[in-house]
């Protein structure tokens, strides 16, 4: 999406490969908003290593970044070796694979590229296969997202207050994102609306990433504290409610995603307030059972206790906010029932949460 | 309630008159939970700005602040000239009155120290009765507190898990507190519970003040971010929500209170978990008809786009957490409907809340 920096708007995709330098151009996530740049990584094994430290984050993201990372791995070997070459690639999988090691999005991406490369006969045949596999992932990525803002759209109308939570906006995947994608294509079709972006406690993606896109973006929004939604939809201030996910088990319409999310379904509910979920269809879960048996993360304390951001001298620090002889509790992420979501936007278009399974073979659940 | 500080545990009511040296003493509330200090205002002046600058706040604090501040200026005149120490206290009372114009607890305060002091027939008279109404007032807002902690220990129950929402606790009244004075009552029964402090976001009041005020009680109790609480009802890990109100309907049962109790309580209902509002009987209004004409204030956006907390290098500093260029809604309060709400904890009883008016009489609203 666009990025105004030093003046000049441009456009910009989450990650890119660079054929020129073999590098894995990445937008570092963790300085933004306060700081917008992009780095390259000089070879696979620093591709990883941005992927474990954050410098990239989101499923579609993560995704294409180790995508390209494993191109970038192939690109590098010297030679005509086959097998020497299979090796190294052996290498380049386990190391990118084992970057965010709970992760699906990697491993789908890695398998497809592998796939991909099995189909050359040499290396520099391999090679050529696994860039052009790693570039069909990524614009794939897009394609997906675009078809769920064309599906999402038509949600909005004009003046529409929209509350979001969280950030599943383009920085999560390689362009355009999965909750943003029906507010960026509105916005292309010349609707007004504005939006309402949760700070998303404690670790405040939606102050800090959505807020930045949507300012980028120039889409009219303002930032409230998550306690501050159940009062604006008691006054009729929401009229439409867009989250991602980080799974929507097939099998039950059950959404798990940030912590809070519940929360704002819960109140939708009550203000008959449409609440609707956009995702790719890489993130259905067509095996689970049951939203209780998704694992909620338990993450540190200090997310909690305090807050990172930008003192009055422009310097990045973290604050404790706390009482310092007192503990948290963090659970992550929170699993919202299929009877308060209204609908799943998907690149397939919008579903019932209970009839994904109808479904299945259009989500892409073949198995 | 307890305080320990340099190593000794000792007794504290967040405002009382040192008769020495004629100053009202008061815990510095903007250094907690990072500092606890003990400051002594000089003159009616200073303790006016106590007030103004929030050295103290609350309603029954600024209340017990406002009539140890008449006692305090009436002490200072000089003389046996009734007509001049009359204008003298008229000033006291007006600078007094003018330190927080929107809150009604000071005024109540003043008006009842110089009721009293009126009683007196020479100027000395007059002072002594001043300060005896000044102490008396805050010894009252203490068995007030300390009625609703009677009354309010027998909804805990061994093992409960219990939560909070922003600061309704000893330092927001002379002692005990109104939301927290079922948890010391309960604690003094030798009851053992797990306490969950809402942050309380944007001001963080939860993870600051309550937080403290537990710790320093020796209470269990952890906190946890706005978004988590609708995931620990889900999970069974919450029985019962305790909070305060700035204001409550005599007619309806509407509830006032810091922004996020409304979502709270929705939250609460739908898991079928008791929800109270603890509350001195001076935050009942008599006369508003409906909760939509309570006025809520709208705060600045700066609260919402940052947080205040202490570096690494322990100085109390100012972040700011969100995108630069985006603004921020900050409404500080909602209304909660009487439907959500189990009972009013108050110091004459608990009752339901549509069943307030009912009871006018014991609830001191005869008018």
């Amino acid at each position: 999406m666009n990025v105004t920096s030093h003046g000049r708007t441009a456009h910009f995709r989450t990650v890119t490969f660079d054929a020129g330098t073999r590098s894995v151009q990445l937008i570092e996530q963790r300085l933004l908003p306060h700081e917008f740049k992009i780095i390259g990584t000089q070879d696979f094994r620093e591709t990883a290593r941005a992927i474990t430290d954050m410098v990239v984050r989101g499923a579609g993201a993560i995704g294409a970044t180790a995508a390209y990372g494993l191109a970038q791995g192939a690109l590098a070997f010297r030679g005509g070796d086959l097998k020497k070459f299979s090796t190294h690639v052996e290498t380049v999988y386990q190391t990118l694979a084992a970057a965010r090691p709970t992760a699906v999005d990697p491993i789908n991406a890695l398998n497809a590229v592998r796939r991909e490369m099995a189909r050359g006969e040499t290396v520099a045949g391999q090679q050529a296969l696994a860039l052009a596999a790693a570039e069909e992932f990524a614009s794939e990525d897009v394609r997906h997202c675009e078809a769920i803002g064309r599906h999402g759209t038509k949600l909005i109308r004009n003046g529409m207050k929209i509350l979001t939570h969280c950030n599943a906006g383009w920085l999560a995947f390689v362009d355009i994102g999965s909750a943003t994608a029906p507010l960026y294509a509105a916005q292309a079709q010349g609707k007004k609306f504005h939006v309402f972006c949760d700070e998303t406690r404690p670790r405040s993606q939606g102050a800090t990433l959505t807020a930045w896109e949507l300012a980028q973006q120039k889409i009219s929004h303002q930032i409230i504290a998550d306690n501050a939604a159940g009062h604006l939809m008691q006054r009729g201030e929401i009229d439409l409610v867009i989250v991602g996910s980080d799974r929507v088990l097939g099998r039950t319409g059950e959404v798990a995603n940030k912590i809070g999310t519940y929360t704002k379904a819960v109140l939708a509910a009550r203000h008959k307030i449409p609440f609707y979920v956009a995702i790719p269809l890489s993130t259905i879960d067509w095996k689970l059972k049951r939203g209780l048996d998704i694992p909620i993360e338990e993450r540190p304390a200090a997310e909690v206790l305090g807050a990172w951001g930008v003192n009055r001298r422009g310097q990045r620090e973290y604050i404790r906010v706390a009482n310092p002889t007192s503990g948290a509790r963090n659970p992550g992420f929170d699993v919202t029932p299929a009877e308060l979501i209204t609908g799943i936007i998907t690149p397939a278009g919008i579903f019932k949460p209970r009839e994904l399974m109808k479904h299945r073979q259009e989500l892409g659940g073949a198995n």
